[in-house]
């Protein structure tokens, strides 16, 4: 791994040797589904992924993929906001992973909206057992995107250094706006 | 690997799957000799490690390092700056190794200062293959170190695009003055 790779293979990179089998996961947005279908195969047959996406065109895309991998018993699909997660589990997990911005291939005008982000966000840094992770890749060029990741950035920077370490990768030679990764990790 | 590792194991962790046996690397700063240890390790027999370093304490702590380790034929330790990296090396090299600020247990008076740093990059930067990376880990919390920081910045971005990806890992929620990591891929 290094930086000539795409950056969702970065963050699988990075994940791999920290998810354990039998781990509960969090997808916080499903989208197409390949976070998902990744998720599935690390945390093994004893473990769980619950994705979350508000559009049904993407549940619907990512259960068919994990459908065709026989992949679709580790996962629970949930057709509602990240921000109701609270709704959906109380036990720990043992990580989250987000994509922010909008579907690859969808509707352009539907976008993670900050305030949500952070709901869920904040909900699932109380969910996470110690060790757990959240990761984000923040594409933030479309409008709205650049008070998402202010927001974002803003919650990681004022979380508790005692219970989390948070940290930030960006890219510094590439033109336009290029995605920013955040990473959070519960001691 | 995650974030809550020692940023050095970190940057190791990264780094070997990246570098191929035979590899020849530069360790720039050779400090107390642990990344020339690493990287003689990474390299295998038939690789070569140069390492700079402009304090006789840190060659010879790194000679006994190595010595004691039995791989001290495959690192020539250089005692001289980094920015003078163009009189012993014209070959491509595999990629090089910076850690900037003071040597740890040493004289803290004595620094990494921004125009050898930045002689020193823009000299490696012309002699990496294909593929080929620079790590620099920035410690910058001493007198001086703020500067040199922006410097190794700026620098990297305006480093060319289309020949280089540069990126920046920094941590969002620790206080005083933590380290940053930089990094380069030769395209």
């Amino acid at each position: 791994m290094f930086l000539n790779t795409k950056l969702t293979d970065m963050i699988h990179e990075i994940l791999i040797p920290i998810i354990k089998p039998g781990d509960t996961i969090v997808d916080a947005t499903v989208g197409n589904g390949f976070d998902s279908l990744f998720l599935a195969k690390a945390v093994g047959p004893l473990g769980k992924v619950i994705g979350f996406d508000i559009q049904e065109q993407a549940i619907d895309h990512a259960r068919q993929r994990l459908e065709s991998e026989g992949l679709i018993d580790r996962v629970n699909l949930i057709h509602d906001s990240h921000s109701n997660i609270d709704k959906y589990i109380s036990h720990p997990i043992g990580g989250a992973m987000f994509n922010l911005g909008y579907l690859p291939g969808g509707n352009e005008g539907i976008i993670t909206q900050a305030k949500s982000t952070l709901e869920a966000l904040e909900k699932i840094s109380c969910l996470l057992s110690r060790g757990g992770f959240i990761t984000i890749i923040s594409y933030w060029g479309h409008s709205g995107g650049s008070e998402e990741k202010e927001a974002v950035e803003q919650f990681l920077s004022e979380l508790d250094n005692k219970t989390f370490i948070t940290a930030k990768f960006n890219f510094l030679n590439r033109s336009g706006s290029p995605p920013i990764v955040y990473l959070v990790q519960k001691l």
